[in-house]
């Protein structure tokens, strides 16, 4: 069975190769990619309400999601760099998560934070 | 055909659901946590050099790995509450950056930035 | 007439070639630093509104003044690797903003984001 | 005795009144501004070596003045609203590193850092 991030990850490898990027793909310069694109994601969002980024326009939206691709092929690269397998990755953690914030005492957090 | 990161993104919901969390994931706050989690996945390689980096310790790469998990969780709640595909942006915006950046033109720049 | 930022810089300088950090201290990790701290400040607002953000406890705020301190810490040490005068560009980045945004244009631009 | 950087807040203040902005700064969407123009910071370095950080060309080197007066500007700004005095948080949050890292032991941290 494939895994379904591997087209995207082949892409991006050939992508770079052709352009003899990868020398500038070290590890700590991708990961600093995944910062700065974060950054210009955030960026849409800076002076909205959080009620206006709930109802963002179409065309913002696209922006949106082409600043949000950015992040994940960079992380792809870097998963791809270190050998990492991202969605396996993901699932650890969620499992993590779980665990450290148990549902009723999250409940409880999440009620001191509204109410604060 | 399911897409490959529904799961993920089905769990993540039921997740917030329970915890009464929602309230808290607007699309700007999801923005925000994106940014937050790229930074401390960059403080794993805040003071290596780019040679460090491609070597990382296993044990080290265990803690990058469920950082990367982090904004790659935080990237798929922001998705599903704006209703955006996340793969097919990564592949639309693939193939913008292969027009915006032909290949000859790409190792020529590589050139001037590696000998400058 | 001595510069005001200059006693923290010299302290800086000193803080660091005591500890044999300079080694780490390029501008390109000191640039990383300033973007690692500044997520850490944003973290305490995280999930806050707005409103709540306006009115911080006390506690609280001194934790955010100490995470601000690090973001100036660090961009001082940067400014003195790079021989800036951090007090003179600021002055003159307001200049150009009262140029690119105009009193009568950006009341205009303001009204129509917060009518969105 | 003025306090060196109340001059740029006093203008900032001004700057934001004029224009109908204070609306837009809330603490929150300082801290996020904060660190949005903190990764632009980062950007400039973003595929540089550490060695080639270290000479900037002069036109780059104005650019890079430039976005650190941005993440100051709004440093400023968010030390305004909070009631914080940054200049004295910077000399607070430098007595605490000292403490947190004493000089022989930060030395052997180093050593090790750089031998890995």
């Amino acid at each position: 069975m494939t895994h379904p991030l591997d087209d995207l990850v082949h892409a991006l490898r050939q992508f770079a190769q052709e352009r003899d990027w990868e020398q500038f793909h070290s590890p700590k310069n991708l990961a600093a990619s995944v910062s700065i694109e974060a950054a210009e994601l955030l960026e849409h969002f800076q002076w909205l309400t959080e009620e206006q980024s709930r109802r963002l326009p179409d065309a913002r939206k696209q922006d949106v999601a082409l600043e949000m691709a950015d992040v994940l092929l960079y992380l792809l690269q870097l998963s791809d760099k270190l050998g990492i397998d991202l969605l396996e990755a993901a699932k650890a953690k969620l499992k993590l998560n779980a665990a450290r914030f148990p549902v009723e005492q999250a409940r409880r957090m999440a009620r001191q934070v509204s109410d604060s």
